[in-house]
């Protein structure tokens, strides 16, 4: 039983992955994918962090003489990351039944048929859920946070465009896709632990 | 508890629709509705369906001078019949616990918070069961069929523009996409029931 939760940012997919791992009694990895390629990588969290959110870059189609090319520029540290982390998936979801958050572990364990899980929300639930969980001191307007919102969803897009050309959100590349909009994350978890348990089960 | 179902040709919707309310013993609307529609309006059940299936069509961008125009044209005994399906689905709405499969049962009865369910496939799982269910004798070639598939989604992408502005398929608009690709249907409905029936219990 291997999960695959991605998740528009704001939408609530950790929670979600998180409890519904609790609920499967099946382990969730999330931010200890981070912390292991920093232990193997020798750097530090947040480095990766920092590296793993901001670094990779897509340039969209540009013109070059009367053509259109798609041209990618990707920092070299970040394949690095990238390339590690994707080990790193593949070994913990090797070691057993696991719920796995972002990161694109959907394409990497693509040949362990996972299940997977796309989670997003409308524009008002996101920015709810941003205040909500945002740290004290924290003052963004409304419409920086939109902006923040938006730019984090890009890099997570980006981040997926280095592993698959299928497009990040396309609910085709999902099984089952969530609207978590004016919902409690809590409030929907038995009902999908109840169905993911179901898929296994044919 | 109202459960909607809107669905792309070919991906059993309609046949996921049946068994959710049979598992639920909830009645599902599918034919029916076409059929109280022909009853009101003194018309044969063929002539609902032709016009409902196929009067109603939308143009898409059209040069007017300098200026880009969304010209719609339709047919007004289109507007008649969706007029009346739309009566016909409030009316059973309010009478008890049902599934609607398709005819925008989502958007007509917003009001009511229903659960809407969008049901896809991808392309080769949804040419296999059209095949599974054709009538005998009918041999369209794979590009046919799909051409036929394409039509009918462009139809009920039309129809749906009726009522509202949100487009037919976008996952923003309903609670859950189920992606039905290469599963049995019967498969699937018992983990979904559980889904339906845990988010109405909440």
């Amino acid at each position: 039983m291997i999960v695959t939760i991605s998740r528009e940012f704001g939408s609530g997919g950790r929670e979600l992955g998180k409890r519904l791992a609790d609920t499967l009694r099946i382990p969730c990895y999330d931010h200890e994918l981070i912390e292991e390629v920093a232990r193997q990588h020798g750097m530090s969290i947040s480095e990766v962090e920092s590296i793993s959110e901001q670094d990779i870059r897509i340039c969209y189609p540009k013109t070059i003489g009367n053509r259109f090319s798609l041209v990618r520029r990707v920092n070299s540290d970040a394949v690095d990351v990238a390339s590690c982390m994707q080990g790193v998936i593949r070994r913990l979801a090797s070691s057993g039944d696991c719920v796995i958050v972002g990161r694109c572990a959907d394409v990497i364990l693509k040949d362990r048929n996972p299940f997977c899980i796309f989670v997003y929300a409308d524009d008002s639930s996101r920015l709810q859920r941003c205040r909500k969980r945002a740290p004290k001191g924290e003052d963004f307007s409304d419409s920086e946070l939109r902006r923040r919102i938006r730019q984090i969803d890009q890099e997570r897009a980006a981040y997926r465009a280095l592993f698959t050309e299928a497009g990040w959100g396309e609910k085709e590349s999902y099984h089952l896709c969530i609207n978590t909009s004016g919902r409690e994350i809590k409030t929907l978890v038995p009902a999908l632990a109840a169905y993911v348990r179901l898929w296994y089960m044919q």
